[in-house]
């Protein structure tokens, strides 16, 4: 598959948040940058109204970005197409989009998680769907909260891609860069999205460990044998420490806890604050991405002979078979060690 | 040298929080735990009112913690002997403590930095001090802010020493290892010294980011590359990255950005909001660890070609030649990258 260089025109998939954000940067770097709404209603209000009401309120959608409820025009002249859906629509969205794609396309996949069942990370199902052949899949991922990047705060991301599509990696980041949006390429593709995934299961446990009162002390040794076992996991699938050590996963992990807007850690807050998984379940139609991840996770760890001590009690209080203090307890009684 | 079985008799010097704190912790395992005030006066002070009302109020001495201000007490009889005093007095306490000291004891070190002038590590320092074939040095570091562990919060520290004397290590984890303190060891000394020292310069950047009001992504994004820089010098010095990423590394360096309490993350604070360095000096006693630390690693970095971008533009902003958005702007703006 040839290389492409410049990239002219970009169609975005996804009118979340993060997909509107990613838009309006694109726009404001590419003219030919298009959104793509699933429904005329929906496309018909963002094109006339220049904002996203429901997901980013008080952003002004640039005059350049085009929005559409029609595949084919968002898409099938694009180099560059955004993937921005919840990770657990991606294969349904992706079979749905498959004939308006143009051959050889770039795709980047914004979406962080395992997709449950198949247990495959994105650019997996990406290639599963789609063949390898048909269209390189390159991962965003990273510390970034949208509402601070459309509000120009300055941020740090990561676009990663297998080796051989570096040149594509490195497009991409020539175009998302800007004065207060700093890009590195990675081609680390299998640590960066399991990064962008393991987070999740950490920042929920990271949040348990607030709800029960324990301390920045507590916080900073969970945090930090948190990303020790996502480091395992990842290396196991093929991911170099370095990268979980990086934006794509400390980074990430960090922006998430930090977050009350953060569905992970708030529900582990309410969790070790003595509320079940159940009546967080029922209190919010809401699912936080980690719990299906860190089932998904654990039975890859175990397929992979890989210890996650954190991620298995954590299952064991979203299985309500141990309270948070059991769990917590039976992290500070294992067998001593190094580190 | 011997290496020694069971620890029955520990002497501590230093009566800050952190020192009080560690003498608390022996004195609950090991019946023979004596703590050295310098003065006649302080020792009994501490020795009648059975708490260290400066630095360590509302912590009562257990009845078995003896305290004295008489060396050859505290030191001679002692199998391990923790320095817990500032860094930058390391050396003169040795000199003055050196006679007192039984030959081939373990010192194990809690004071986190680098020496200014010399830049060596206290483990350096001690072997400058003592000769290598008079004592063992170990050093303990990690997220352990005294208050919460004095409180009896969850925990995790880590005891690290060469690897020719990992005997002594184990013995320090397993008299130091409670329920709500769990110890790890760790081989790697350089990285665990350079972590407890390096991070105070990254707390005071990640203040000086959170004074500019930059945000969750950016700090997340700071932590992050400040780790980074804290590996690639580590790493220079003969350190391991996973010793950085660790406890001694990251999990202190989040402990301290976590803590209002941290004068080196309050003068970044500070700084980012305005105020100069010298003004800052001007309103306080404290000098915060971080700042000769910045300027000592950035030399040792020059010598053994290393770059440490976000540590270069602290010292200018130190120096008052950049303001903090000039140096936040230089970083946004260097050439772009992989991870």
């Amino acid at each position: 598959m040839e290389e492409p260089g410049q990239i002219h025109s970009v169609g975005v998939v996804g009118t979340g948040a993060w997909g509107t954000v990613i838009a309006c940067l694109f726009a404001g770097r590419c003219a030919g940058t298009v959104l793509y709404a699933r429904g005329e209603d929906e496309a018909a209000l963002l094109a006339k109204q220049r904002e996203n009401a429901r997901f980013l309120p008080g952003v002004r959608l640039p005059d350049a970005l085009a929005v559409t409820a029609d595949a084919r025009v968002a898409l099938s002249g694009a180099d560059l197409v955004v993937l921005a859906t919840p990770s657990q629509r991606l294969r349904e969205n992706l079979q749905r989009l498959a004939s308006a794609l143009p051959a050889g396309v770039t795709l980047l996949c914004a979406s962080k998680g395992i997709e449950i069942g198949s247990g495959l990370r994105m650019s997996q199902v990406i290639a599963d769907v789609l063949g390898t052949g048909q269209a390189v899949a390159l991962t965003l991922s990273g510390p970034n909260l949208s509402g601070e990047i459309a509000a120009g705060l300055p941020a740090a991301t990561v676009v990663a891609g297998p080796p051989e599509h570096a040149g594509r990696a490195a497009a991409v980041q020539a175009l998302l860069s800007n004065e207060q949006l700093r890009v590195y390429t990675s081609d680390d593709q299998p640590g960066v999205e399991l990064g962008g995934a393991l987070k999740n299961v950490i920042a929920i446990a990271c949040g348990v460990c607030d709800g029960l009162g324990y301390g920045h002390n507590a916080r900073a040794g969970l945090i930090t044998r948190g990303l020790a076992e996502m480091t395992r996991l990842a290396v196991a699938c093929g991911g170099r420490p370095a990268t979980l050590a990086g934006l794509a996963g400390l980074g990430d992990l960090l922006t998430t806890v930090a977050s009350a807007a953060s569905r992970n850690y708030s529900l582990g807050v309410a969790l070790g604050s003595g509320t079940t998984l159940a009546e967080a379940r029922a209190a919010t139609v809401h699912i936080a991405e980690g719990v299906p991840t860190a089932h998904a996770a654990l039975d890859l760890a175990r397929r992979l002979d890989v210890e996650l001590p954190i991620t298995e009690r954590l299952c064991a209080l979203l299985d309500a078979t141990a309270t948070p203090v059991e769990g917590a307890r039976a992290l500070m009684q294992r067998a001593l060690g190094a580190e």
